[in-house]
């Protein structure tokens, strides 16, 4: 039993002003509307124009705190779960940690990261030190910006969109019945070059982009990747349930993570979960990678379709490659 | 009380085989070789020839299993603590369980990351996550490879040296006094600038190298960095000691972030810290970025200057800009 008596306060999300339909990105990539909606799902992103990623960020925890009734000075820990940082030095928690007036504020900033789980990672983490009384109100925040998309892939350049979402965790009070129920995290590295972006590290400095520009891309592999996550999730679910005597069916609301609206719909089909349980957001924001399951959250609250008191699944796979899922009662 | 019944089990290092001397590098940069010596206090570094980060973390790794008299198959969650990544895209954890034979093993992999606190921050996070009986063995790992150095300032490219450490961290057993006794960071924002590398993140795509080539290297403003640390840290000791009624007298080694050799002795003097209570690697290994902690814990327990039932203090600072420790006893 992994009970922890956490308490999701408060969601938030930004989402950059610029739209890109379908439409448009057909007409910039010299392919079908029809191929990018029925491949990827994805009729609308979202794309920065001058927004950094700490900025949207920022933007998304200060609409989580107003949704918690708390302000930054209540805060006592600033975690960042994206993907991929905002500059290499210093992590990202540090940049929206000034944005939000941290400056003087000594409180914690740090980043936590499993490529598209690295929120369900964190929120798992965070829970420990919230239930070991080490902290008492922590903001997670992740917020993407997609600068290494590979627009000559159409597989996987038509499926991002840059985004933040922000959550708001503090321990449940007396009366509360919010908890989380259990987690589970799987790494499976004979998976590990099934999705990748190989430069930009210390393997390969920028110094090498003009020699090798392709070191600086994202690629992936979407059949291999579909089937070691169809051979893993079965297992991973029961393995993640049966000790709780959960089953799907006692799931009110599963919050997957969005890397395509068909990725979404298999883990639907493949697990046995019906339409109005599975949370899709993929139509109208793409993939912000591991931004997409807290919005999927925020989302889900914002239209009333998850209540205190509902069990709600957070699922996911990842780069690495992982899977991942935290079981909560909201 | 924060205290977690929490044992390090046992540390492991590699250094790559290249050494790099002072006389060495001031040849290749056209310094004194006295300068280097008396400013950053660092006779040898290591630098690797054909080893990557991944490689190097799995080496560390290993000898620190070994010194745990355990193996992979005994670990059940996987921590990589760098700095910098070794790829965009996944998280070094999942490179290093590769290396370790992980593929088929369903152990969780995954980064957290605050620059040279990472490790200290790691440990913290992963104690509770011990503490909750989610974990029994967790191998944590730092490795760093310094990619984005800047040549041309000699104050900080004479500071850095490549090498991985690795710690593996059990639940103590009845009999056992180990544990930590308290730990906390604290971040201040106004800092966030003086010391970065702004670039290969999202902020500055390497397809930005040819324009903007010093977007892609480290830099910092040393003396700033050493004026607000000097600000910050007393008050920070007392935060961190004085709720479990302990001052620096009572610990009987403190593992400080190897900044440089100056950093380390201007720390000792400002806390009041006698040389023989205080690990210095930097002579021999630079600047390991976040493996310099541990690596200092594995120097200091192999040197036999630490014996369980001691208390030890690590401590450092990072960009951010942060300040973090962790008294445990060993």
């Amino acid at each position: 039993m992994q009970i922890r008596t956490i308490k999701i306060r408060g969601t938030g999300q930004y989402l950059p002003k610029q739209k890109v339909t379908a439409q448009q990105l057909a007409e910039k990539l010299g392919i079908e509307q029809d191929w990018i909606e029925k491949k990827t799902g994805v009729l609308v992103r979202h794309f920065v124009e001058d927004e950094t990623a700490s900025e949207m960020g920022a933007y998304a925890a200060q609409d989580a705190l107003k949704a918690a009734g708390l302000s930054f000075a209540d805060i006592d820990c600033l975690v960042c779960t994206s993907a991929v940082p905002e500059q290499a030095i210093p992590c990202t928690a540090s940049l929206i940690h000034k944005h939000l007036g941290g400056e003087n504020s000594g409180v914690p900033a740090f980043d936590i990261n499993s490529t598209c789980l690295s929120f369900i990672t964190g929120l798992d983490l965070v829970s420990y030190a919230i239930a070991g009384d080490r902290y008492s109100n922590v903001l997670i925040v992740a917020t993407e910006v997609g600068t290494g998309i590979n627009w000559k892939d159409k597989e996987s350049c038509t499926l991002f969109g840059d985004g933040a979402a922000a959550v708001v965790v503090s321990k449940s009070e007396a009366m509360d019945s919010s908890k989380i129920i259990c987690s589970r995290m799987e790494t499976y590295s004979k998976g590990v070059r099934l999705s990748e972006c190989q430069g930009a590290g210390n393997r390969y400095h920028p110094s090498e982009f003009a020699q090798n520009p392709e070191y600086f891309l994202f690629k992936m592999d979407g059949k291999a990747i579909y089937r070691l996550a169809s051979e893993i999730m079965p297992g991973f679910i029961k393995r993640l349930l049966e000790p709780d005597g959960l089953c799907i069916a006692d799931l009110q609301m599963v919050i997957p993570h969005q890397a395509s609206l068909m990725a979404v719909r298999l883990i639907g089909k493949q697990l046995g979960i019906p339409p109005e349980r599975l949370m899709t957001i993929a139509q109208h924001c793409g993939n912000t990678v591991a931004a997409s399951i807290p919005m999927g959250l925020h989302q889900a609250i914002l239209q009333g379709r998850i209540h205190r008191g509902d069990r709600v699944m957070l699922l996911g796979t990842s780069a690495g490659f992982s899977v991942g899922a935290i079981v909560l009662e909201y």
